[in-house]
C-alpha cells in the first residue's frame, strides 16, 4: 500500500468530502485523505497532494512531497504562493473544460453579434425596433491567448463564420487564423477585433494587461468578453472605457475578487454582463479521471505529464 | 422590351422605392413600377408581380398577371386573400435566409442552455450563483418543421453537440436526426423536448398547433422558442403555461400582431424573451439577387421554380 494522498484545499468540508469521494473511487489502490486528518507520520511519507486552493502552510507541511496536481486550469495563485522551490505542479488539462469554454466563447459572441443585451434593453421599455444584422463575416473576434482554450475557441468561431484573429506572446501558427504576437501585434489586434475575447493565463506579464492605454486602443464601439482572470483587466478603466462609451459592452465571468462584491459597480452597469465564474466549470467526473490517470501513471512509470513552469507561470 | 413588372406592397414610400432601385439595377432589362404609377394599359400587359405584403385588390387589378414572386418566405397571407385562384406564387428561398435562421437557432439555443436569462436575473440581485452546467448531450432540442430551415438548424445544433430530434407533418428522413411525425410523432417530440423550436409554415393546419392541450403535452421547465410565426402558438395559453412554471422560457420573435402591442402582457413577462422579428431578417442583396434570377429564368425559358402549393400553403 503506497503511502496516503493529501487532498488539500480551502474549500468547505463537504465539498471537500464529495471531491475525496469520486478521487477514492476512482482511485481503489490509493488513500485519499485531506490533510487536517493526516497523522505527522503520514504527512512525512506522504508524495502527492491533489489540491484545490490550498493553504501554502499545509503544503509546507508536506515535508516528503514529490508532486503536486492541482484539480484546476488556472495555477497563478498556487504559483505565487508556493513560490520557485515548490515541487513541480501538474495543472488540469481536461479536454472537456476546453470543449465547454470553446462553446462558452461562441455563445456570448453570439450574445453580443446578435445583440442580446440591446434588445433586452429594449424590450424593458416595450420598443419594438429591428438593429442592423451584421454577419459573422463583417465580425472579427479577436483571441487574446492561443493555447489549448484559445485555439479550440478559434476552431468554432471560425466554423461559425466569424472573422477570427488571436494574439499570443510568443508567434504562433493555426490554420485559418490570422496571428499576432509582440506588442505590436497586440495593438493591431486591440485596433482591429470588433470583439476581444481574453484566454490568457495570469502572470505578471498580463496582470493589468488592459490598462487604460491598452483599452485606449481597443477599436471604438468594440466589446470585451473576459474569461481569463480578473486582474486581467484593470477593473477602473474599463469602467472608464464603458462609461465613456469607448467599449460597447463587457462580458465579465471573472473578476479579481470572487464572489463579487455586492456593491462593485458593475454589477448595475448597464453595459456589463456579469456571470459567476461559469464560462467553463470543472467537471467532476471528466477531471477526476484526468487526475487518477495522472497518479497511476506515476505510481507505475514515475512519469509526470508536463508540469507548470513557475517562472512563466503557467 | 418585355411589359413592365409591377411592384405590388402595403410597405411604406421609402422602402418600396428602395427595393424598385436595388430590383433595377439586378434586372437591366427590365422596367419595374410601383403600380400606382402604371396606366391601365400596363396593369393589364402585366405578366409579372414582386410583392411583399400586397394589397390583394391591387393584384386584382392585374389582369393578364402570369405569375407573382414574394420577396418574402413567409406566404401565408398572400395564400390566404389572393385564395385558390391566384396565379402560381414564387416564395422567396434564399440559402442565406436559411443560414441567418440556423444561427438564429443555434444563439438562442445557447441562450438557454447557458442561462443567460437567469444569469441575467441573478445579477439585477447582485446574486452570485453558479447554475448547474448542462452538456449538450443531455439537452434536447425539438425541431418543429424540417423545411429548409429545419435541416439546417438541426446539422448546425448537431455540430454543437446538442441531441436533435425532428417533427415534420409527412416523415421525413435527416441524417444524424431522429424524426418524427404524425399526431403521435408531435405528442412525442413535445413531451421530450428540453428547448422546443417553432419553424413550420403557418398553414390551416399549424395555425394554433400549440394550444393549451398540446402545451401541457410539453416536458415541464422545457423552453420554447419561436421563429415561425405568432399564431402557431396560442397566445393566451402559452401565457398560462408560463405562468404556471410548466414552461421554464419562451423567446418569442413573432406576434399574430407585429409590432407587438405595448399593452401585450409578453414585454414585462419575467420569463418572456421578446425580439421583433429578427431571426432571419431578409438580406435586400442576396434575395434581390435570387428575384433577378429567377425572372431573367422565365423570360428566357418560361421554367418556373417550385410553386406555393395552394392548398397546403407554402
Amino acid at each position: 500500500m503506497p503511502s496516503p494522498i493529501a487532498f488539500v484545499s480551502r474549500t468547505t468540508e463537504t465539498n471537500e468530502a464529495e471531491w475525496i469521494d469520486i478521487l477514492s473511487s476512482a482511485l481503489p489502490n490509493e488513500t485519499i485523505l485531506p490533510i487536517k486528518a493526516m497523522t505527522e507520520e503520514q504527512r512525512a511519507a506522504c508524495e502527492i497532494a491533489i489540491v484545490a486552493n490550498p493553504d501554502p502552510t499545509d503544503i509546507a507541511r508536506l515535508t516528503g512531497l514529490k508532486w503536486i496536481h492541482s484539480l484546476w486550469a488556472g495555477v497563478e495563485r498556487l504559483v505565487a504562493e508556493l513560490g520557485p522551490t515548490a515541487p513541480p505542479i501538474v495543472r488540469l488539462t481536461d479536454p472537456e473544460l476546453t470543449r465547454v469554454m470553446a462553446e462558452a466563447v461562441l455563445a456570448w459572441t453570439y450574445y453580443l453579434q446578435r445583440d442580446m443585451p440591446a434588445y433586452r434593453d429594449q424590450q424593458e421599455k416595450a420598443l419594438w425596433q429591428e438593429l442592423q444584422y451584421r454577419h459573422p463575416h463583417d465580425v472579427t473576434v479577436g483571441l487574446l491567448g492561443l493555447g489549448a482554450l484559445g485555439s479550440a475557441s478559434a476552431e468554432r468561431l471560425r466554423h461559425a463564420g466569424f472573422n477570427v484573429i488571436g494574439w499570443s506572446r510568443s508567434p504562433k501558427i493555426l490554420e485559418g487564423v490570422e496571428t499576432l504576437s509582440g506588442e505590436d501585434g497586440l495593438t493591431a489586434l486591440l485596433e482591429r477585433s470588433d470583439i476581444l475575447v481574453c484566454l490568457v493565463p495570469l502572470t505578471a506579464d498580463t496582470k493589468g494587461l488592459l490598462n487604460a492605454d491598452r483599452l485606449e486602443q481597443v477599436k471604438k464601439g468594440a466589446s470585451i468578453i473576459n474569461f481569463a482572470r480578473g486582474a486581467v483587466i484593470v477593473a477602473d478603466d474599463l469602467l472608464k472605457a464603458l462609461d465613456a462609451g469607448h467599449v460597447a459592452h463587457a462580458v465579465l465571468d471573472v473578476f479579481e475578487q470572487e464572489p463579487l462584491d455586492g456593491k462593485s459597480p458593475f454589477w448595475q452597469h448597464p453595459n456589463v454582463t456579469v456571470l459567476p465564474h461559469i464560462s467553463a466549470p470543472t467537471n467532476r467526473k471528466t477531471s477526476v479521471a484526468i487526475v487518477a490517470g495522472n497518479i497511476v501513471k506515476w505510481r507505475e512509470t514515475g512519469e509526470l505529464p508536463a508540469t507548470v513552469d513557475m517562472a512563466r507561470g503557467y
